[in-house]
Parts: structure tokens; sequence; C-alpha cells
């Protein structure tokens, strides 16, 4: 079962349509945008990868210094202390590096479709240490009128989930990290419960647990408690590997509409949905079966991470939802689902 | 190098020496106590780690129900969906379940030496489904006047961190879980700094990263943010497969002194060091290059599970902290160390 319809124009955005960061890198993929809507324009908050332009000998890794600058270290290809048997990680004397760099970029539209990069907005990149391996897959939820930016940080001490917030997309505050390692897809709700921000987030666990998907609450949208395991990934079915949270849940009259990622052993991300209780979001009221949408075309079966449908981002426009997604780990399609649709799918 | 002086009464008190919860349980352990005084006497929160009594042909498997009481599932030897091949986690049909189960129970003492069960404090069991796999290595510590129970909090989702307050040590409240999984090894610090809890934490990583102490704020205790790594293991070293905070730090005149556990690759478990700033405690002045203590007596290098030394738990007079900490995961045993001697071990 697939509800989705695809724009003809998919996909909208490819590694070519934009220029990289600085001289020397090359855009290897673009992933998973934010999506909100700001003066009047659709904007996209793009995770650009970039990589070093390779040269003959030595192997090089880029990362985010303090000033989050790219910083290209060079290791020579033939060093006894350089372990280069995964393509994503390379291991030099223990210490292991990313092989891309991931910021995130703003392009804009006037009709959802066609993008451009804006003038006079910063890109975003990593904001020290716990960031020098790049920030990735970011949410973007408007509470109160304020730009809440969730994003995954990495660094040489884990995968967490950093925080900033903006009103005006020029100046940014950085909150630091609201949850520590090994934790990513975090959206907030853009309303809050009862008084408190309400957030869903992914910690994984090396042994009993998994990667699932959790709830947490707080006061002021900084500091965070009251978590709760609310979905595992359930043996033989397509989220039976690892599972998280994609944009901000939608408020419909039968309770919190959130579309998430579901992957299986074999890497295969598909789209689903979860129905949460409107003032208990940790209660869930009903669960996909089946995805909701699935890598069916050629570009989200074949690409730098082939079978890969993610989402991150979204517009609501009454019962349409616009869904930007990353397809293959390498560009940016939209498509449009129905809430309704997606709710008789979930058989309440 | 080792700086304790051990307790001649060592170990002070053994899994015979106090009564399983309920007919039919047996103790296998007593581990890793949080310690505190209460009404001018010594207090010890073991963790209590107790296992079915075992019936032919079936394994027994205990869990906290939702009313905190233990219930005890059973499971044929022989039938199929049953896996017995480690000796701590029994997996049926996909479902993992631990062979014991840990409640917290109040011993005292006048002496600090010889301990006993009061009348009319109650035992602390899982409460609701993220503790029903049971409560562990509770460190208590006293803020303005409140006692913190921080504990690990053991679940089908994950090992989390639990935190119950008290001012009395009859009632209790639960705040829930403030740390997601994977998190355990978390301390309060005695003192707020900038009116801010903070805490030590560690979360565990099953990619980048790895089992690391990490340090958090709260305005209230209950939602932490701000989160910083701020001691990795060492490879080749001690401490190289894994780390976590004791109890709370000790503030000395040259900044908080935390008392902190790490393993090699054997499981090897020694007592180490670390110095942190007095006002940006995520600044690591020092820390230990060789163990402060290590298993060396008998009945720390043999036991349930033999070359470990924890603590969790602690007296501080002066210069003379009383460490009371589990031996081989089995025993509970007790030394003095000096801060003095630490500091001068530290180099600084």
């Amino acid at each position: 079962m697939d509800l989705a319809k695809r724009s003809i124009n998919n996909p909208i955005l490819r590694p070519k349509d934009i220029n990289p960061s600085i001289e020397g890198m090359h855009i290897e993929c673009l992933l998973n945008p934010g999506v909100f809507q700001f003066e009047g324009k659709t904007f996209l908050l793009l995770r650009v990868a970039e990589r070093p332009l390779q040269k003959e000998g030595v192997c090089t890794v880029p990362v985010f210094n303090e000033r989050g600058e790219i910083e290209i270290l060079q290791f020579k290809n033939d060093d006894p202390g350089l372990d280069l048997s995964d393509p994503r990680v390379i291991n030099y004397k223990g210490q292991d590096y990313l092989t891309t760099l991931s910021h995130l970029r703003l392009v804009c539209s006037d009709d959802g479709v066609d993008f451009y990069e804006p003038e006079g907005f910063p890109l975003l990149t990593g904001d020290g240490d716990q960031e020098s391996y790049g920030i990735e897959d970011c949410r973007v939820t408007q509470v109160e009128g304020t730009y809440y930016l969730t994003y995954t940080a990495v660094s040489p001490t884990g995968v967490a989930v950093g925080l900033r917030t903006t009103n005006d997309w020029i100046s940014f505050k950085n909150h630091g990290l609201i949850f520590s390692a090994h934790n990513k897809d975090c959206t907030f709700f853009e309303e809050k419960i009862n008084g408190n921000f309400v957030a869903l987030h992914r910690p994984s666990s090396p042994e009993l647990g998994g990667n699932y998907i959790w709830v947490a609450k707080s006061p002021d949208g900084i500091h965070w408690g009251e978590h709760r395991c609310i979905a595992q990934t359930r043996k033989g079915m397509w989220d039976s590997a690892r599972i998280g949270a994609g944009a901000a849940p939608v408020l419909t009259d039968k309770g919190w509409l959130e579309i998430y990622h579901g992957a299986d052993e074999n890497h295969r991300y598909c789209l689903g949905a979860l129905l949460l209780d409107r003032n208990a979001p940790y209660k869930v009221i009903a669960r996909s079966e089946e995805p909701i949408m699935e890598p069916i075309m050629q570009y989200e079966k074949y690409g730098f991470f082939g079978n890969v449908i993610f989402t991150n981002g979204h517009l609501v426009d009454g019962d349409e939802i616009t869904v930007y997604y990353g397809a293959s780990d390498e560009v940016i399609c939209m498509a449009k689902l129905s809430i309704q649709e997606i709710l008789e799918s979930l058989k309440i």
C-alpha cells in the first residue's frame, strides 16, 4: 500500500543544483530537509553532505573546527595507523572520522516546487566540539512564534540532539545538546500540552531495548524529562530494525498524527503513521500495519544508499500533507498525502 | 597503586545476612549501595538481586508487575521458543528477560560497620512498566534538605535513569525517567551551581562514542539539558572499556573530586578520580592515570562476578572519605580514603 501522490517534478533537488560550501569540497548528497513557511515562502533546511575532493595517495577527512569552518585532515594511505575498511567511517589510530561532513542550508520557493538559494541567510555549520563531525536531519517546529531547530549533532563523543532557536533565520541561539548520545530523530510538537513543550526522540540502546521512539516533556524547551518509550520496532514487519519520528505531529480530530520512518534488517526505509492521544501523547491509539509510503520509484530505489524514503519536514493545508523527503540518501523529493486516507488506513 | 584502607570487617554484608523480599526468592547478590545519614544513623540503600528458587524442567523469570510486586513467569525448558545460552539474560520468543530482579533495601548502623534492617521503612521496588525488570545502583544525594534518589530503571524498553525524592524515607515521589535509554551511573551534585542542579550520567552509544561520563544541568532536578561529554574511556589503560560516576562529587579546595569506576576489556572494575572545575564542572582539571583502588582482596577477586570494585555511596568527614562498595558483584565492603592523598595522586 502506498498512499502518496508523488510530484512529477521529482527529484526536485539534486546535489548538482547547489554549490559546495567552500572550494575543494564536493556535494555527495542532499538529504532530509526540515520544512517551514517564512515571509510567505516555503523554505527547506537541507542537509548537505560534502566530501573533500580526493587526492592521490592521501585520505582526506572533513571536520568543523572551533570557528565552525571546514578543516580538512589528511592521512597518507600507506600509514599503518589508517583503517579504510568501512566506506562511511575512517579509523585513524583508534579515532573514528566520518568520510562526509553535513551542514544545513536554506533554499526557498514561491510555489513549493521550484527552489532557489535566497540571499542574505547564513548556512548552519557545526558549532563547537560537540558538532565537529557535522549537523544533520533538522526538524523545524514553530512554537508560540519561535522556530525550534532540533538536529543530529555528531562528534567523536557520539550522536546526540542539538537545539537552536531563531525568529528571523539570521541570528540563532544555540541551546546545546538537549538529549545526550545516542539520540536522533527529535521533533517538537507545535503546541504545548498542559503548559509543557513535548518532543519525540529516538535513543538507541546497545543492550536491552533498541531503536525505539520515546516522548519527553519540558517546561522551557531546553531541559527535558519524564521520558517514556512509546513505540518499539516490530519483529518480522517493515519497521523491524529501527524507527524514528519525522516532522512535528499533525493535530487531527482523532489525536496527534505522526508520520515516522521504519527500516527493516535490509535497511529499507518506509514511512508509516502513529496516532497519539491528544492530551496524553505517550498513549498510542493506532499504528500502521503496512507502510503508507515505500520506495518504489527509480529515484527512491537507486542512489547513494538505495531503498530509502526518509522525511522530517512537511506542510499541512487542510486535509493535505505535502511531504518533502530524502530519496536514496541523495536527492530531495515531494509527495502529497491525505490525512483522512492515513487515518482510514489505521482502521480506527 | 591502591590508596584505600579496607575495613578488617569486610565483607560487612553478605547475601545471607538479609532475608529475601518474598517467599520463593533467593538472594543472589548484594550490590552497590547508596549511602546517606538520616536521624543520626548511617544508612545504606542496598541493591538486592534476587532469583526465584529453581524448579525442575522449568525456567523461572522474575518481573515487577504493575503494583510493584514480584511476579514469576515460567517457561518450560523444552519450549523451542526459549533461548538459555546467556546466563544473565533469557530470551523467549524474541523478548529478553533478566534472570535476577533487583530491588532497593535500607539497612542502617550506629557505627557505620554493623548494619541491620530498620523497622518501619518500605523497600523500594520497580514502579510501572519502565521499571518492570528492576531498579539498581541507587545514588542518594541530599540537595537543599531533600534526598534525590537516582537509579538504574530496567525494562524491556531499555536501561534508563529514574528519579525519586523523599524527605522521610517513608513516602516517596516518583518523577519518572530523567535520562532515556541507554543510561545509568547518574549522581546529582550536592550543591546547585549558578542556580541549577548538576548531574553526572553515563549514556552508552552503539556507534560513534562509547561508555563515557557526561554532565547535565537542570533548573528543577526533573528536566535536564545542556549535556556535555566530560570523560572518555582511554585505550590501553585500566579504564579502556567503560567508565561511570560513583556517588556525588566532593567539594575540595581544588574543585569537585569525583570517584568513578573504570573497567577494561576483561571487565576488571577499579576506582579512579576526576577533578572538575568548581564553577564549570564540565572542565576536567585532572584524572587518575592509575587506579586509586583496585580488586586485590580475595572477596574482591572472587565471587558472583570477580575482579569488581564498584562504588556509588560514601560519607565524607574532613579529609576522610568512607567508601561503601560492592565487591565481586556479591558482597558489601567498606574502605577509607584520604582526600589529600587522592589529590596528590592526581599530581596537580
